[in-house]
């Protein structure tokens, strides 16, 4: 296969064409951003770690019946996906109050939650993703009914099935965010990335942060806390 | 019944006790606010209209099978009302974008949405009654998903009632913002108000708008609107 013209340069990837209509590659950058792209930066070896963590959960998550666009890891930064059109949704699972629900809704960081919440945020830059319901995304036709029933099954199967195994490795799964694509035959699949850009770990012993939010407020050991991740992920 | 000490003084109205345990009396002001309360002023003559509107539009939803706390009009401004607590949700029902929603979604004032959308606020004057969907509700413990399910399916119907009521007075609902409470058996009743400090009202053929919008943006003719809707209501 071969690694054709880049589509579209991302924040954090770089997507390419391929000569298979139906693949696409993508590239993991060390670019950081946070806050809608306000605050900008690099973290020294993200973009291997990212490719490698989420091309793990990704494989692990088929074993467990969720469908997603992993093909084949190619190089250290480079994997091969399934082209899909991405529903303009970013589907984010919260077990633990923390980040933007903590200050919308005035409950502390790590306040444990009745019951578990879903929610969804309109991908566009330019709104700043606002927050939406289901009736939102009919009367916007951002997703039929059906669609959205499958991406809420997979979302909450998905943090059942990553909480448990996060568990055993001492992390905490506080919140996540996932992105759900169309496949050419419709068929809703899981995709960009599961890596500690996308989600909140904590560990679970002494509640340090081993993800992004070292970045975004300054707290030092951005890379160690990606390669800690990493090591408990895959032995390395 | 007497009225006896007073409760609570909002943005709009005023509650007092009665010496009976189940039933307060609601006393309307000409008082208007708008953007939680940033913008202050008087609309002279609204308490009046709104305590007339509100309760005229309550005993038509209640001949349709909807349960309101109207219990009954004793003075121009004053209404005896059965006594709830609060659901703590703003509950909004959206035929047409406009105001908030037209702003954080892009949608230009005045579209006509594929579907009818219900969204809630967490009624919390310092946190800005933030958006909240049904897994927060339930996180936070807001409403039981049954009192959620029966709020829910009484604002659509409120919608489909209204819309077709005010269509034959040549008035377009656009949208509106219900307040539901639970009696102290658990029922859950509507109650607060409908009026035009609550819905959004166009004229079916001009588009003119009838309602506090009128007073958010400025626009004058405030009193002359909330008079029009009186007298298309009530004949007067
Ligand atoms: N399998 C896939 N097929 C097509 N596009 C994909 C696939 N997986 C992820 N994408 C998209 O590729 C882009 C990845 O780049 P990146 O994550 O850097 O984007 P971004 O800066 O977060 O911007 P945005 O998500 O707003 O487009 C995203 O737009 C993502 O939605
Ligand atoms: N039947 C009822 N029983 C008890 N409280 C009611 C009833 N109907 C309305 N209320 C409450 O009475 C108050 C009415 O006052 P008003 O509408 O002026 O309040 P407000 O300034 O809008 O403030 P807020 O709604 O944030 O409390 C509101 O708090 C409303 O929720
Ligand atoms: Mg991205
Ligand atoms: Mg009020």
């Amino acid at each position: 296969m071969k690694k054709l013209e880049q589509l579209y340069e991302g924040k954090a990837k770089k997507v390419f064409k391929t000569d298979d209509p139906e693949l696409y590659i993508v590239d993991y950058k060390d670019d950081a951003t946070a806050f809608n792209g306000e605050k900008k930066g690099t973290i020294m070896g993200k973009g291997v770690i990212n490719n490698r963590v989420s091309n793990h959960l990704m494989k692990m998550l088929e074993t467990h019946g969720i469908p997603t666009h992993f093909v084949e890891e190619i190089s250290e930064r480079e994997t091969v996906v399934k082209k899909v059109t991405i529903v303009p949704l970013e589907v984010i699972v919260r077990n633990i109050a923390a980040g933007s629900l903590s200050k919308r809704l005035g409950l502390p960081e790590g306040t444990k939650m009745k019951s578990t919440v879903l929610e969804y945020s309109y991908k566009d830059d330019a709104l700043g993703d606002p927050m939406v319901n289901d009736y939102h995304i009919a009367a916007m036709g951002l997703a039929t009914k059906e669609e959205l029933e499958t991406i809420a099954g997979y979302a909450l199967k998905v943090n059942e099935i990553l909480s448990e195994y996060l568990k055993d490795l001492n992390i905490e799964l506080i919140d996540f965010k996932l992105e759900f694509g169309k496949t050419s035959d419709g068929t809703i699949i899981l995709a960009d990335e599961i890596s500690p850009d996308t989600c909140r770990f904590w560990d679970s012993t002494t509640g340090e942060k081993l993800d992004k939010d070292r970045f975004r407020r300054d707290m030092g050991g951005v890379e160690d806390a990606y390669k800690e991740v990493m090591k408990r992920l895959l032995g390395e």
